[in-house]
């Protein structure tokens, strides 16, 4: 089942990354080019199941930490995710067998991949939130018990910092304090785990399904048929099962700022006429779609804000006056609804006043 | 030459080292009876020259780091600084010989004791200040040519940060933004260093300078004769040669906030009748005293706000409305005062636009 991944299947998971990864994740844009760079270098990309994984393999998750506004401007070198990884290896006094995308969204499906290529190994095709979080312990991981520490963040200059924290809570608070100290953007290596902790706590198969999501819009434009439509029916047999288009309409308003090590805000979304409105409020992802005031979707079911015609993702940082958009709200898969995950990553995990609902349930 | 301290020891360098702290360093009143509880547990406290390290030896450094107003409420537990070392010594697969402090202040002169006195090991009798700075690269050892990490910072919950950093002042930078998440107080090890080393960049004696000190006033007090004039004496034999009392007065004025990790302010200080008034800034420790606007001391120059009577120091937490004090200005030694000295922590360093000049120039 393990695989190589070609150049096409980067522009794939690129825009299909940036469609789990609900406006954030940071620019798909650079880490695609980041990780074409590698394979046009003579470098492979190797996907392998969590299945596949030999029951001694060690598997260290690589990742950018920040605001994804500050990633406009401050490009990764490439090195610092390798130099992550490598120091807590060091650390840990283990190689690691494989990589691992803590999330899906943007850069942050493509940093693995680039850490993978560099180093000769593969890359998990799994992740630890099955679409993008703002904070370290809103991952599975977390949620069924592994500990994220010792963890390494490292920058551009190959400073490092080794965080070893009581609870995965303090590894995030120390682990933001340090990134925004390093610029607002860093690089790191966390949640060290075993074969067979990543077959229990993490999402399998969100690589594969970014790909999947790109090339089922690639191909719906290429046909000149509807890639919303395309889209929906595509997710239908995945698990994450309800796509529905809840909004149409014109970005009318953003408030956007850039603070302790976030981007937060809202996005307000008029519809042809100005009858009714969409606000999304975010925390470097979006995490509520309120249309006139009512709940529409809420975390951790995906808010995706798509181009109107092409469905390309919005994210967070690059949405602006005038675009026309659809949003998307889809479900997620039950291992991201038990009880405990919406304890993490749920309203409340992320300071909402609100009761999940499920989409199928509030369509 | 090493010698064991005594609880008559503590007394004197708790007043000593407040004296030599120019107002920084923490409270010298927890301190001393956090190292008096060693003792009377049985605990043993050898103070080590330099001189007398075998070449082999590795010394680190622990100390305090954080704004002494947080201290007043956020107590050490005492663990703190033992682990510390102990996070380092594993890190770097080495066990240290002795421990030193890392600057003459208040409880940074006493927290290397009771890591000494809980491991069994010697404190080496000298320091990397000479007196207290607010920031880790304002140190002897930084001036010339120490790295400052591999170093560590702790709290009381054993959460613990390794960092390694291109420089010392990226090594304040990320270890500030790390012990401000800690709660604006936590204990590090830094600057490990060889024996050779140590006797190449340390300020030796300052903690043998500290109880001198300590036991100076405690006899002036005693035979009712001056402590002010016994302390200039006492001093004239040492490389802090210039002692000179610059101004007497009652506290009208005092700013202070605790922002970014530090206690910034200043205090104002009038003289009977209110004809003039001398302006002490400070950013943990004094910086600069002004009389009517001009000079009167600025660092690495000491500034010891003292009280009138008796000669007690009063640090910048301390201090308040109403007291009556008497500022002494004192000249540090030569190995402060160098233009790479000046350089690191004089008032450029200290972020002053004044000029460096020496209190012996300045009376």
């Amino acid at each position: 089942m393990s695989y190589d991944l070609t150049v096409q299947d980067l522009h794939d998971l690129a825009l299909g990354a940036a469609f789990l990864g609900t406006g954030g994740g940071g620019d798909p844009y650079v880490g695609r080019l980041m990780a074409e760079q590698e394979l046009l270098a003579g470098g492979r990309i190797t996907l392998v199941a969590p299945d596949e994984l030999p029951s001694d393999a060690l598997v260290i998750p690589t990742a950018m930490m920040g605001a994804p506004t500050v990633l406009v401007e401050k490009l990764p070198a490439g090195t610092e995710a390798v130099e992550s990884l490598r120091t807590l290896e060091r650390y840990l006094g283990r190689a690691a067998y494989a990589t691992m995308p803590i999330e899906c969204g943007g850069i942050n499906s493509t940093i693995p991949l680039v850490v993978a290529a560099r180093l000769g190994i593969p890359v998990v095709d799994a992740d630890g939130m099955g679409r993008a979080f703002p904070e370290l312990q809103m991952e599975t991981f977390h949620v069924y018990g592994v500990s994220g520490t010792p963890m390494v963040i490292t920058n551009e200059y190959g400073d490092s910092t080794i965080v070893n924290a009581r609870d995965n809570r303090v590894m995030e608070w120390f682990a933001r304090g340090v990134a925004i100290r390093m610029g607002g953007a860093a690089y790191i290596a966390e949640y060290p785990m075993d074969a067979a902790t990543v077959q229990r706590v993490a999402i399998p198969g969100t690589l594969s399904l970014g790909i999947a999501i790109g090339r089922c819009v690639r191909a719906a434009r290429e046909q000149h048929v509807d890639p919303f439509a395309a889209l929906i029916e595509m997710l239908r047999a995945t698990p994450y099962r309800h796509g529905h288009v809840i909004f149409e309409g014109k970005v009318t308003d953003v408030l956007r700022r850039t603070a302790e090590g976030f981007v937060r805000g809202h996005a307000t979304i008029e519809s042809s006429g100005g009858a009714s409105s969409l606000e999304i409020t975010f925390q470097n992802e979006h995490l509520i779609a309120r249309l006139d005031g009512e709940t529409r979707a809420i975390v951790p079911d995906l808010i995706c804000v798509l181009e109107a015609e092409t469905a390309e993702p919005i994210t967070t940082e690059q949405v602006r006056y005038g675009q026309r958009v659809k949003v998307m709200a889809v479900s997620t898969p039950e291992i991201m609804r038990t009880p405990e995950a919406l304890a993490v990553f749920g309203p409340e995990g992320c300071g909402l006043e609100h009761e999940f609902r499920p989409i199928e349930e509030l369509l």
